[in-house]
């Protein structure tokens, strides 16, 4: 058994059932080790960015690590932005990263880099393989290391003797399956006691801000406790994936501008953080600050970003003596009446037709916050969001998430310039037949930068700086882009366009997608 | 005048026009200066990977730097792959990436990184600006080291502070432009000497290796230098930029397969180096070997990679009493009979129709193995490799390319499966009307790796390892993928379809794609 076979069936052994692929000629044998192992299935993918991007949908929802195999430091370097998103949500994934032979390494052949320094920025673990003899154990680490806690992003690169070489008599690895006690054991000191006090003894100075994993046991648990101690609660500006809709409990975002943020957290005395960190600035302004929380506030980390937060929602909610709260009921959606669509109508139209229990994973930008809006009573579903900032994660991630989930529906709610980043997903989700409904909101601009750009100071924008943020010319096609990719695709332009179209493509096995033209 | 302003003029100052951009909030400043600072020229590209091709490309056509405007490490990482391949060219390009201002960094906000791990391994020269006093002298080291000898990729990290700060009474820093003594300073010590007694002396044991941008001039140089030594001649497997065609002396370029490259340098006993290095394996084989040059052969670097080989060829040349060698008239090219369309019809069609002082972009792989045996006795054109064979560099390279020559045709020789990487090349193509004739191969496979797969043993490969080779499931429609981009497109399947509508798109100002199935 060579080196590739056995680093494939230590993987399947931790949990991986899925190879998010684009190789090379120094992957070659791990491209034979997918057939040798069947229970690793391989997907291809035509550009790394999606591999790694699928990779971390797959890891959002299956909680176990999804295998990647990128071709040397460019095809690593491909990828990274994704992992950059994967590293921020603490998603499991494991790269497989080819390298040449160890003894060829000293030619700098022409696709020889520096391929531990583009992996350690993305990766919590990165390490070259000696050789095949220690590929088993060297996988199990990176597999393990993935998912953590805290989990995240594994690198390990394999100079292709170590894939070619014979194991010989090297044992197979064991694997950890980490305990309940082990995976909670984030809980850190007094932490949790301290915590229970402040919120018991200073509600109305005290909060609460969760991130992470929020499913809804969490989510319910910190319902709990807001009903049982009067705190304010907070949900990060980007969880990794949060259960939503009718039944599950709803609470604040921190608010993606830092003057809202801070006007909004203003008076906090104490902030209590379950699964996250001290909120900062997405950016920082001129004159402005990095941190959102008043001076002086004290934090309480109870669980750090990465955990799981059920744990200590849970744990907290108890010490408390918090009694389940009533499930929201949710309200009534109300569609527009027939117009050309808007952000408003299109957030209405998707929140009252998705199917329940779907995955949509948001990379809308500013094209969802009418959806945002609405989400909190539409049938209970889950969000992926985009939470290291890295645009380009939305389509992959889709991909990952229908494999994940083949039993539920996929709505990538998808913002124009951010989808043309990776749209190559398109092709992948054609090729497997994903559920998949792809809604592409062609607002045809970079609208965030277009506010970006007046908040700089720039409100009368000379035509370099307005070619800068303008998607207009030539307008993107995206039906042809997606006809182009084998993926069934309409345009739409009203209320009642998109509504009809929804429909069909929420209820047609397969991948489809809508071009939502946004006034 | 704040530092973004500074730095842009400081780039004028040194030769740049033109600015390949994703700019991000980060980058706002930039956006805006490029209103300001008239001569430089924003390119909105609608990924870094396109952006950073692009550089390259007009780097390798003007020989001054081109600017990249990137966001963040995520930003960088999408461009590393096409920066790799400008590394390997030794091409003068300079990217400007915006970090967050200095005193957000300690916040870790969602975007950040580690952007000097990322840049090094791409770049000669990187540097984190410390403020607005002195981004002026740092972008004007960085165009210096960029411009070289030797050229080369640098990399300025530019935090926000230090582009939205005025530079207050900072100086405008003095331009250096290299003398033409400088630039031919790679001369090595005695080297010439020794390498022309061993050409002199001993021409049936000697040979000359050549590589980087290989001009007419410098051709003709080696041309002579094998006329009057007798000895033989070979250039790199993929130089830079090369000149080809009718009247341009032709040599074997170094086999990209070890066993074959070994074979052809067989009996070597010394090789002169003028532009390169020793020849190495593209990749390593089990039981093969990293140099390709006999064990025991003397190399000899009369100018190492990435500087201009012409002082060294010319010198050598002289050292020789080479007298200019008779231009090479070459052959006719026969166009086969009507039929479908393969790889050596394609070939043979293109190079008999393609213009005069046209720039071929091969990105073509496999499917352009019948253009380069065509070639050498098509007009005279010059030729963009793929240097670092980081795929998707052909699309963004033509984009660069045709800016930088727009009173030239540009073909862009594309392989499908490298084209997809960065197809959103094409929509750039479109915006800024460039005379780019696209033509896509498609043969629907990753063919190169089909090959490699059976080399590596796997001679009968299995479900999964077809799968990730195979692009036809779903069948690419890029003529779909190109009308979605704004570029004209048909597709062909016959050697009369081609030479038809490769005749229509060579005339027709502004991009057109044709789609060329293989068969």
């Amino acid at each position: 058994m060579n080196g590739a076979v056995r680093a494939l069936e230590v993987a399947q052994a931790a949990g991986t059932e899925i190879c998010f692929a684009n190789p090379g000629t120094t992957e070659m044998e791990f491209v034979s080790a997918l057939d040798a192992v069947k229970g690793v299935r391989p997907v291809l993918c035509l550009f790394e960015g999606v591999a790694t991007g699928a990779a971390d949908g797959w890891g959002r929802i299956r909680g176990q690590p999804a295998l990647t195999l990128l071709h040397l430091g460019p095809g690593l370097a491909n990828g990274l932005a994704n992992l950059h998103n994967a590293r921020r949500a603490g998603s499991p994934v494991v790269n497989i990263v080819g390298d040449h032979a160890g003894w060829h390494l000293a030619a700098d052949a022409p696709l020889a880099s520096d391929i531990e320094s583009l992996a350690r920025p993305m990766s919590r673990f990165v390490r070259r393989v000696g050789g095949a003899g220690t590929i088993g154990s060297d996988i199990a680490e990176a597999m393990s290391a993935a998912v953590g806690p805290p989990g995240g992003v594994s690198t390990l690169i394999v100079p292709q003797d170590a894939a070619w070489d014979d194991v010989a008599g090297s044992p197979f690895p064991g694997t950890r399956e980490a305990s309940d006690g082990q995976r909670a054991s984030g809980l850190e000191g007094d932490a949790l006691e301290r915590a229970t006090r402040v919120l018991r003894e200073s509600p109305s100075t005290a909060g609460l801000l969760i991130g992470g994993r929020l499913d809804a046991p969490s989510l319910e648990a910190a319902a709990a406790i807001r009903e049982a101690s009067g705190c304010r609660v907070w949900v990060d500006t980007f969880p990794s994936i949060i259960a939503q809709g009718r039944g599950v409990p709803a609470f604040e975002a921190v608010p993606y501008f830092p003057e809202q943020a801070s006007e909004a957290l203003s008076g906090l005395e104490t902030l209590v953080l379950v699964g996250t960190k001290p909120p900062v600035a997405f950016f920082g302004y001129p004159g402005g600050r990095s941190t959102l929380a008043p001076d002086g506030c004290t934090t309480i980390t109870v669980l750090p970003p990465h955990h799981d937060p059920a744990p200590g929602l849970l744990a907290l909610a108890a010490a408390l003596g918090a009694k389940p709260a009533a499930a929201p009921t949710g309200g009534a959606i109300e569609i527009p009446a027939d117009a050309a669509l808007d952000v408003l109508g299109l957030g209405a139209v998707l929140a009252s037709r998705q199917p329940e229990n779907a995955i949509v994973v948001n990379e809308g930008a500013t094209s969802s916050l009418g959806w945002g809006l609405h989400a909190p009573n539409a049938p209970r579903h889950d969000v992926i969001h985009l939470t290291g900032g890295a645009i380009g994660q939305g389509l992959p991630a889709s991909i990952g998430a229908a494999l994940a989930a083949p039993d539920r529906r996929v709505i990538a709610l998808q913002a124009d310039g951010s989808g043309m980043y990776t749209l190559q997903s398109l092709w992948t989700m054609a090729r497997e037949n994903l559920d998949v409904t792809v809604v592409v909101c062609a607002n045809r601009a970079y609208r965030i930068l277009q506010f970006e750009l007046a908040r700089s100071g720039n409100v009368e924008p000379g035509p370099g700086a307005q070619s800068l943020t303008d998607l207009s010319h030539p307008e993107l096609d995206w039906t042809r882009l997606s006809l182009g990719m084998g993926v069934p695709a309409v345009r739409v332009g009203t209320v009642a366009e998109f509504d009809r179209e929804l429909a069909r493509s929420l209820q047609e096995p397969g991948p489809s997608l809508i071009e939502a033209l946004i006034s």
